[in-house]
């Protein structure tokens, strides 16, 4: 048996998630369908189990099974995948790699077209509001997001779960019409970047203060923050492993 | 009664065409189903009828109709219409203002994604191709178009209608895995974009030579030339009506 590790993209639009589901359509499912001719029924594991509707541009998955002619399967999966999922690369790794629970960072972007007229060529990649956004004002209410904090107010509770995570950055940044979030960290915990895009789009629009998103962190309290923007918007963009440095933007200062 | 313009933009992935056909969900259908309500059941007119599959940022509608509260309409059908579908703006023209009649040109941009692995985020908007094309090739190739030539041999007949057109530039260029061509002219016959980038493939591929097309040109004849090239690469992206000038890329030479 050998271990692989398949990097992949996707258009999530037309997914009901990542995550296999019985009688709807999932990237897994088409993933684990398209794969088992070469490797049989195995189990595969995800970086980042990505929500109906959110979109990767890089996304990691692991699996073992006998030995593969890694090119010819690549090959293979992209001439049989829909045009909504593009595989980039397989390839052998230590048999300790696991795509979950080996990753030491994810990184994921949020896009709002912020126009009076949406934009049709980014309807599925982007969340569209009229409403003008202070994107200084949005920018800077998620600073103190850096660190280790309990993000239980941003996440929507599974069981008794710790939602103490790690954020390594966090920013808004405008181009024209455009106004984009880069956030990374160890991990996140579920709804966590959504919760966070909806509570700087309530300070964007001045009907919270910059200061607030800071009290709703402190707050741990799930009922403070303001809801989850659409998914839409949402791509899961990197993941590092070891001691791989997670991609930051360039424009996000060190902190 | 008072004659609009109507300035729109569509992503014509999941329509049968811009034109209005019975029982098929058209732009041209929704359009004017929601304009209905404002304007009665009026007919409309289009710069440029564009294919099933085919965009564009930039079309231009006219009709005539009572007198409208222009902004009010343009927000009301942009809270109606699908995602896929964007209105700009709507002003009154001067009456002899006709959409198709009164442009005197038109562009448009044809996307190819050339990469061994295609792009979800872009399948629906380029052709991907995965053989390496020679774009510098390509490029050159073209260059004999430009100028007033009968385009028969990249044009489906229609009728005994003249296929004289006047191409006032055109050009092929290459950013990193994209190769994108910029082609305006007074008009276009039916085809005649996506027949021409059918060719500059053959060409990019090496199995025409760059002087091929200006032979397939004086040919006149339809049976030379190379089938069309997928609709979903094919953009409008812009109308020039009386003295304006048409919009041309800084990448593209004068001639």
């Amino acid at each position: 048996m050998a271990t692989y590790r398949l990097d992949l993209a996707y258009d999530g639009s037309n997914f009901h998630g990542y995550a296999r589901q019985p009688d709807l359509r999932t990237v897994q499912g088409e993933l684990e369908a398209a794969l088992a001719p070469w490797t049989g029924n195995v189990g595969t594991y995800v970086a980042g189990r990505t929500d109906r509707g959110v979109h990767a541009t890089e996304q990691v998955v692991s699996f073992a099974c006998p030995s593969l002619d890694t090119d010819r399967v690549v090959r293979s999966l992209n001439a049989q995948l829909a045009p909504e999922i593009a595989v980039h690369a397989i390839r052998e790794m230590d048999p300790q790699f696991h795509a979950r629970f080996s990753a030491t960072g994810r990184a994921y972007r949020y896009r709002i077209h912020n126009a009076p007229v949406h934009d049709p060529f980014r309807a599925s990649v982007a969340w569209n509001l009229d409403v003008p956004l202070d994107s200084d004002a949005m920018d800077a209410s998620v600073r103190p997001l850096v660190g280790e904090h309990d993000f239980s107010a941003f996440c929507r509770r599974q069981g008794g779960r710790s939602m103490v995570r790690r954020v390594l950055w966090v920013g808004w940044r405008r181009t024209q019409e455009d106004i984009e979030l880069s956030i990374g960290a160890l991990s996140f915990c579920h709804q966590m970047v959504r919760s966070i895009v909806a509570v700087s789009v309530e300070v964007g629009r001045g009907r919270l203060a910059v200061e607030d998103v800071a009290s709703i962190l402190n707050s741990r309290d799930r009922a403070t923050a303001k809801g989850t923007a659409p998914a839409r918007g949402l791509t899961l963009v990197a993941v590092s492993y070891g001691d791989e440095e997670l991609p930051r933007p360039a424009w996000i200062p060190e902190t």
